[in-house]
């Protein structure tokens, strides 16, 4: 009986460990926020509880889910469109913001603002129909790699993102994605790299045109941005979309201080959380200074918002998920 | 033994009538066109079969879900809010449409077009933040009486209908609303009274702004309209929101013409419904030429396109839910 007892009590340990929803989060302030927060608002006892139907947790995906170094995903993207199209359009060797696209000057493309990156949007993922657009997105996302890793952009996801996203969702949590990247462009793969489904991401949108061609039902995408999901207009995206404030938001920058306002300004218990990029050498270190997830006004609002600041380096043991 | 196997044959029986998921709906064409193609979407061995994640099913609202005579609900809305509001707008008093609205007088409304209810929507709608609209719909949808039914609002909701999006759901559907109306007008309380949630609700929207007020996160509602999601506006709202095609669109009007095509003309096994108001005894019967949910053109392509034409007269034992 007593070897028995020893060996329950070590079957049981074991589960215990086993049972470590984050087991890529290091003990700490980080992580301890996190499990807390979720005991809480799932405790039918606890004053903190929140209804399922409410736990509503938005998360931004450049930075926060996945690689936005050396330069945002889709603006990888954006210049391979710009290079696959350029022989039918040999004026683009002339014309700026093209010509510094075909170039890869990201100097002049950054001098070139967000009305020249418009433009390139606006080039590059206009005048087909969603569903041609799916294929576009599909195929280059299966054979473009990241610089550095060498990987599949969906190969450089967070692998402790995943496991909070799966936590989250095993605690009746609904995850939703609010990037100021386009819907249209994470929507193809957000399924089976987040476990998100298209109707929970929620992102920047070019102008939509239902038409019947050739007694063919489409849907074409237009040349005019409708909506850009970032800063102010995350909490109008979350709004419209959703139509409830969310209770659990995790960002990584200043494009998304509005969106840990509007979130953990309600009432009730609310947890914010911003992912601090301190790992140079696993990924990379950069805030105040950098072009692409600048964080400053965020990081400084944090401590009187009582938002958690997760560090890279410090919080987790591993960074991204082993291979497949 | 005998006598056992009577008594179990009696309890299938019993079982088999107590299982039937649309008690409201008579035998018949429209009831069978529903279950054989759930059936054969769900059936894992069928060439039809279609994963659950792609089991998207939409509705119309006015005139699908609930009544839409003599008036939209919401223009009820809006007419009771023009009277709330006339004591701070004296010069409504002698200006148009406000003074139609006033008066009750549906005909110079009408007269009005959409541009006089666009008016009327802005100044009912808009100058509060989000959570000052929810309470003012909640107030008034708990107050307002249907002129006929004598009933709130929310209980002249077609039984049927809520059978369906119940029966979906249990195999394995999520079902959206899609309706002209506005989004933040039927979020309040479409969970309670559809089983969908806020954020499976596309709907028309008004120009949305955040903004930091006395140091408190809040949503304004601005003085544009952003969105109407109404005909061709349909399938875009569907792709802009779920971002997929559904399998199953269910509308009554002409305004639902383009959701039905965009639905039914993707690939593989789709189902598309349509609500004929024929019971002027029971609801009202209304199609070609009624002001509210106008259905012509839609019907006169339904044969061709096969969307099923649902008649509440003879395919419906029952019209609304019994009084709770």
């Amino acid at each position: 009986m007593h070897r028995l007892s020893l060996f329950a009590a070590l079957v049981l340990a074991a589960l215990s460990v086993a049972a470590d929803p984050l087991p890529s989060w290091k003990d700490g302030h980080a992580k301890q926020a996190i499990t807390s927060f979720v005991t809480d608002v799932t405790n039918a006892g606890s004053p903190d509880f929140v209804p399922p139907a409410q736990r509503i947790a938005v998360f931004d995906n450049d930075g926060t889910l996945w690689v936005e170094q050396p330069m945002y995903t889709q603006l990888a993207f954006i210049l391979d469109r710009v290079k696959a199209l350029a022989p039918s359009h040999p004026e683009w060797q002339a014309q700026q913001p093209f010509k510094a696209a075909l170039e890869g000057d990201l100097a002049t493309l950054g001098a070139a603002g967000t009305e020249g990156l418009l433009q390139l949007v606006i080039a590059t993922h206009s005048g087909m129909t969603s569903a041609e657009f799916e294929t576009i997105t599909l195929d280059w996302i299966g054979a473009a790699r990241h610089p550095r890793f060498k990987q599949p952009y969906t190969q450089v996801v967070f692998q402790p993102m995943l496991e909070l996203l799966e936590y989250l969702r095993g605690n009746g949590f609904k995850t939703f994605i609010v990037s100021g990247g386009g819907a249209d462009f994470m929507r193809p793969w957000s399924e089976a790299v987040y476990g998100v489904p298209p109707e929970q991401v929620i992102g920047s949108q070019i102008q939509l045109a239902f038409e019947m061609r050739d007694g063919k039902a489409v849907v074409v995408r237009e040349p005019k941005v409708a909506f850009i999901d970032d800063g102010a207009g995350k909490p109008v995206g979350i709004q419209r979309h959703i139509g409830r404030r969310p209770i659990l938001a995790f960002g990584n920058s200043d494009g998304d201080l509005e969106m840990l306002q509007w979130t953990t300004g309600g009432a009730g218990r609310r947890l914010g959380l911003i992912l601090h990029h301190t790992d140079g050498e696993r990924e990379y270190a950069y805030d105040r200074k950098s072009p692409f997830g600048r964080l400053a006004k965020a990081m400084d609002l944090a401590p009187q918002n009582g938002w958690v600041l997760v560090s890279m380096k410090d919080d987790w043991s591993q960074v991204f998920a082993p291979a497949p």
